[in-house]
């Protein structure tokens, strides 16, 4: 079956991390549109302009994007697809750059700070602020300074034809980002995602509840009751409604399953609002 | 009664957030000792150089700050009180210049990303990333560019001396910051949070339950049967411990409460592990 070539929307410069989630998830050939904000990524795909898109929805150490969940309410794009990337920064300098010379490195603050071990061990080094961590990549091939790297993704390097001169310098290895993948409604359905017959599946719900004592509880009972596991839950506060809650579970299954339907219809008489975001396979 | 001077600790420059946060905490007259790294906060407390400790726990856009949850988990400092800070975004200059100078704006690339729609308005100004807000109004007012701007709290522009050329340009004002102040447990026992009556506490848990179907259900119970109301649960993975999960679990109420202490007592028979957190009054 010949398929429409894929285009994927992410946010940030070419070679950001976000890229590097998209090759996990779509392979190496994917064309991208590379936006400046989430929304925009969102935008691209429901307007078509994108086939796919891919967006990071939480962080071991950051938490989770609630901007990206508001988005997945208001888009109503399905997700079909998760991967975790573990974020790894690299030194990145012009090819024939030695590491003697570097005494400037540039990258967005947050990479520069999850770098601090590394720092302390070359005090020469000055750390300068730019406004991202591929882009940092793209200023120093393109002003040539003989004293600059830049810290950022393997994937910026390679786009960028840098050279990577010290690989995985970030101080705490348990930095993972999870991304999902997009796609319109109509493509979901007419591209089921093909899997082995044993691989587990994972599905994303958002839901609301009054905040009277135990409703959660009584929400959770609708999985405990049909055996269904979670696999994350978190709240969080509606600003303007005290009170009031958004909650964001995932559960192991497929939503088209029967238990899981008995389930999410029982949790429809308990909630004040639920929607199902996608089934998809659960990342390794 | 005397008390001993207050000396605060946070994380960022002087003029941070964090230190709008200090103020709203514990007056406009405390020390502080500004951090670089979080780490450095908890252990200024710990080892006797601050009186307090300042940290930011979760954002209303960006999530839970997983990196403070551990720290609090490790340094056994307990939490004695809370607050939600506007996150408000100004447009700061030197005394004397007015805003038809200025070209260039400088700021933490997160800070001018919660301004794109200002930025949209005026596409004469450029934005230059800098390592953080408050920092990018000090060096303005040391190096005096004559036609730049820094974006940062209100407080950075008191402390630089420098001027609010334009308030609130962020794009979205339901950026909200919760903030903990921390104190040494000698300390919390010496000093016993004194309030009115019927003020609402809040108590903040972790715990963990091996991830089989129904285990957050039967430790959600321990609340719900004894109608304490839940403010905060928020699941996190433990890496490298496939299918386990710490909680974070906010509930209204005092640690020392008779049906708190019951809960808890259940919750400790369910749990693997549990820890009180702190209990302290309900922000407004």
């Amino acid at each position: 079956m010949k398929r429409t070539r894929e285009v994927i929307s992410f946010q940030g410069a070419r070679g950001a991390f976000s890229e590097e989630a998209t090759r996990k998830l779509t392979g190496e050939h994917a064309e991208v549109i590379p936006c400046e904000r989430f929304e925009d990524v969102f935008r691209s795909l429901a307007e078509g302009r994108a086939t796919g898109a891919v967006v990071p929805i939480e962080n071991t150490l950051a938490g989770s994007v609630h901007e990206n969940y508001d988005h997945l309410l208001h888009f109503e794009l399905p997700i079909v697809a998760e991967t975790n990337l573990r974020i790894v920064h690299n030194l990145i300098a012009q090819p024939g750059i030695s590491f003697s010379k570097i005494r400037r490195v540039y990258s967005h603050p947050v990479a520069l700070n999850q770098c601090l071990d590394f720092f302390a061990k070359y005090p020469q080094l000055e750390r300068v602020p730019f406004y991202d961590t591929a882009g940092s990549v793209k200023m120093i091939m393109e002003q040539k300074p003989q004293d600059a790297a830049a810290i950022a993704s393997q994937v910026a390097a390679e786009i960028y034809g840098a050279r990577i001169l010290r690989r995985s310098i970030e101080s705490d290895r348990r930095n993972f980002t999870r991304f999902f993948l997009l796609r319109t409604p109509q493509y979901a359905r007419r591209h089921p995602v093909r899997t082995a017959p044993n691989t587990h599946w994972k599905t994303s719900v958002v839901f609301s509840t009054r905040n009277v004592p135990g409703s959660l509880f009584r929400a959770l009972s609708v999985f405990a009751l049909r055996d269904l596991d979670l696999a994350k839950i978190e709240s969080r506060p509606l600003r303007g409604k005290p009170w009031e809650y958004l909650f964001y579970l995932d559960f192991l299954g497929r939503a088209d399953s029967p238990n899981a339907k008995n389930a999410l219809g029982h949790l429809g008489e308990i909630a004040d609002f639920l929607r199902v975001l996608g089934s998809y396979p659960k990342s390794a």
